[in-house]
């Protein structure tokens, strides 16, 4: 019923087995509906030991969600986002911010994923001006739409931007448990730490079926409407219990961390065996679970008829391989052996 | 971590053992997201087998998300939806349809929560004048928010009633596989056969951890938009096995049917216990897993200490009592046990 | 090029010669366009001067708009708007409200068009429940869709009853200065003395060209982004001076009085003349510039064949005959004597 | 009440006297409201004429109400626009079309304001990808937000390439008059005769009080929508007789060709002046009515103490001044003096 360990997605991968057995656990007579069971608030509070007293957490079901409720709680219809070009939410979600927001997205483009204070301010202007939607909202992804990473200081220094100029700071989190174990932070040292206002913090793409976590820091006002922007964001799940089961179980002795520390490796072995193949260049830092290589094309065709995988950039030749929580020794070994004998077929 | 078995609602159960089961054996290796993997396809296929070949099967989270997705398929903004004004749709979403797709709703009164053909055409009035809103869609719930019941004889003129006037019928089956078992139909009688536009198919109450379908009928042309609409709403799952396994496991050896029979049965049963206490009435007819009672007031407070449930007409001292699929005779004996002292303490 | 006057609409009259006479001579040389000129800064301390120094007054283009202008910038999507049924912005907007702002509009109905405290306490309820749009603004007409008049009182009363449950209060006034010639009260006492939060004051149907005014009462925080909503909603005119002549033509020597106050004489005189035809009865009180009928069916189309009019209430057989600031003794005697012989000929 | 002549917009220029004057000769008994009076349709008939038998034609109030009008119509939420970066409907327009459309604008960075059947191509990707926003409407602007033109060769092009691609083209034409006068061709060969699918056809900035008109050629089956579209963008005019009047006044003995050519003139009148000034340097291409200068720092300033006007690359030093329809050699020679004196004086 399913293909084998691919390289095209963390999301191909399926759950944890620990996740798994959480759901089994938590699956014990009633609960009360919609995120107002005891197990739920208990899960809150261990959000709260890792993330801070101010972490405002909700549960929502998929990462577009996460950034919607979001956005959208941050956000008002004259109000705009800065983002990169490549960001998941202006290039993946079929314009699921503009049409719940009715905001304008003020892309950046970048050489690898990353906005910068001078980025930014390029686009802070006209501040006043009624014919020009107002920047409110920076949001990156960290990691990147291209494995790489800001670190605590570039993220410092963006929040300082954004206090400047009195915008929120917004991060896109889908893969913000490769990025705490890449620069070996805690979960709270790279948000709240950093002054982040709100976090899409992922747990699909870690090992969880479903489900992901939108958190609002330093009680901002706004993010009173969060339960209503939720709700009207369709992503309120009546079964909350079997949300917060998974995430206890990314809690429990840090499986977070162990999952998203066991991807980061894989990728880096990869791109280190990747090394050794001269017709293969990477094209971005490895620093997560992402992969981004210059293939000659003739190859791409041929690994992709064993593993399936997506072209990043058709133009350049540049195809996306992650790694997941579960990718072994082995299936990079096989993988690399593919590779070297496609590009050597050529 | 759980509470006992309650009456709130059918979505404070938790997952069927069938249904957990078949979530684990699809977490085998990787698939590829987003619906793109063979066996979600399969489970696609075992609904077409079930509902017609002309059925337009989309997976999504949840009853909210289910009908947006069916509405924002059908409609322009500047269209509107007809339904009761106790619909879920109107009622219990936050606005979510409005929202989305920036249409109206227009609300109709009714006695026991069931549009007619008389009280839609009553709303549907001048058509081509641009400035009302353009009736498209009539929206119905199957079962109804009371728990009442449209018959195939009601779908069908309700159906005649849509042609007639160029508008599309769109069935809120949160609860859909409590009606087809109460009505002794089959899935395709009660939709493709009464000539439904478009069924949001219940899974969530019926015992699935989260996951709906949406599904539209006879090759509406509309209904290209869908997975775009989907995206848009977010409400593609990306590890989508994981609903595909959940709605395999209940259309296995017909759980879905023997879930919603059993809640149903336990509704009926309760109902006839409840008819032996003089103090207690039934409000609406009980047709399938939901009882309404009107209750001393004094009475409700009593009870609720032992068994949560909401009260859904204060100035009507009228309360709803949902079973579900797994509600056992002995929590009804318990239940009406709890209820004949409360309303004998008065 | 133009027809005789009708009864139609009081939009169906063309604009007054005062009104056309300030546009010739504000048209002389260059201003800065979108509000910026000192014309307009002029206008606008005119308005203070009569509504009240804190009243924020902002230009639109029309009715619609000006009620969009006013909720949009009050409203966050998941908040609603209890009007009657048959409010304009429910009924003749093409859902532009609701599109605009994603919010939900609550209907209520009413046997005379005006809300009342019980009324509205109605749909005050889940006020914190994240299910259900939570009520923000009521929003009546003044006067109504059915020429009815809130009197001080009442909207002192409507007024209490929002405060108490933290709502605000919104009137649309496309026929504002209609209210306030009936009840023989100044625009300030009709606005800010009751309270009132946020004002669309027409300007079109008493005698401009098109030109209506969105004011904000009360220091509002959240009319600071109004200026925003009102270029979003496309309501920002280039060549505003335009707009500032015609409401300072208005306020002029009272020419919107004069012009309100002549309009609902003529109703008045339309009114006590058909006292005299047993054949027609009056709908509802005549308070304003408009008389609803109940007029036999033969008859009505006998007097469209002359007069142009509109059938409010088919079923009913009620129509509506509105009198505009340009309707003439001589224009009702004409419009009576063709009544007369109409429902006599039946 | 005004300032004296500015070069600041076009916008800042008052109406025409033959726009006012057949103001005035309209204003003569009661209309029918909303466009449904015999005069609209008169004109009406005179823009079919003009612009083909196909020509379907919607009066707005102003330019942002053209677009969305034109863009709602064409458009579902799930689908994009092209345009350039500095186009007037992303830049200008507080979001108007993302909030009421939903879509997503996709913009393209270009040196001289206008797209290409290569940039455009760009963009084209992911076509039927659900996770992205589907292209549909290519926006442009004729005349560009710098001044320059589109031949009819390019829009030939565009054209062919839309087609290829199943795309529709859109012409953002608040100064569409002055293009036709530059490029010496009729308004059909511009629109209808380069296979433009919409146009949003300026009448304000060319010597109107306001109104604009949206057109749609070739029988778009999108097109029926459009009634609804205007009046849920609240666009429909209730008198809409006065707009129809400063339309057939610009129709009449080519009212709009006289104004715009003359406009155009000024501008190349200008152009021709500040070459002899050398610390002036042109920044774009003078084909219409605008002039993109680059001025000295120290200069602007001085020169915008007499004249206002908007600076548009503060870090380029560039500066935008624009003719209108009643711009005189004099306006000419005077700022020329002014600007001459500005720069030496540094």
């Amino acid at each position: 019923m399913t293909i084998s360990r691919s390289f095209a997605s963390d999301n191909n991968a399926g759950a944890h087995a620990e996740v798994l057995a959480a759901i089994t656990r938590s699956n014990d007579g009633h609960a009360r509906g919609y995120g107002g069971d005891a197990y739920t608030h208990h899960v809150i509070e261990r959000f709260r030991r890792i993330f801070g007293d101010d972490a405002d957490v909700h549960f929502v079901f998929n990462g577009t969600g996460a950034n919607v409720v979001a956005l959208g709680t941050l956000l008002r219809s004259h109000q705009a986002i800065i983002c990169t070009r490549n960001a998941h939410l202006f290039m993946d979600e079929c314009g699921a911010v503009e049409n719940f927001t009715g905001s304008q997205l003020i892309t950046v483009d970048t050489p690898d994923g990353k906005l910068t204070p001078a980025l930014v301010e390029r686009e802070v202007w006209r501040m006043g001006d009624q014919h020009h939607t107002q920047p409110r909202v920076v949001s990156i992804s960290q990691a990147t739409e291209l494995g790489t990473l800001y670190s605590l200081d570039e993220l410092r220094a963006l929040r300082a931007c954004t206090t400047r100029h009195g915008l929120l700071l917004h991060v896109d989190g889908a893969r913000f448990a490769n990025a705490a174990a890449a620069l070996g932070v805690s979960l709270r040292e790279l948000s709240a730490g950093c002054g982040i206002d709100a976090l899409s913090f992922g747990g699909t793409k870690n090992g969880m079926l479903f489900g992901e976590a939108v958190i609002f820091f330093g009680n901002l006002a706004e993010a009173q409407a969060a339960p209503f922007v939720r709700k009207q964001a369709m992503q309120l799940s009546s079964k909350m219990r079997f949300v917060a089961a998974q995430f206890d179980a990314m809690l429990t002795d840090d499986l977070w961390l162990r999952s998203a520390r066991h991807a980061n490796a894989m990728a880096e072995l990869l791109a280190k065996k990747l090394a050794h193949i001269p017709q293969i260049q990477i094209a971005h830092k490895v620093q997560s679970n992402a992969v981004f290589a210059k293939v000659p094309p003739h190859a791409i065709e041929a690994i992709r008829e064993r593993f399936f995988f997506y072209t990043w950039d058709a133009a350049q030749s540049v195809v996306r391989w992650m790694a997941a929580f579960d990718t072994t020794e082995h299936d990079i070994d096989e993988f690399v052996q593919t590779i070297r004998e496609a590009v050597s077929a050529g």
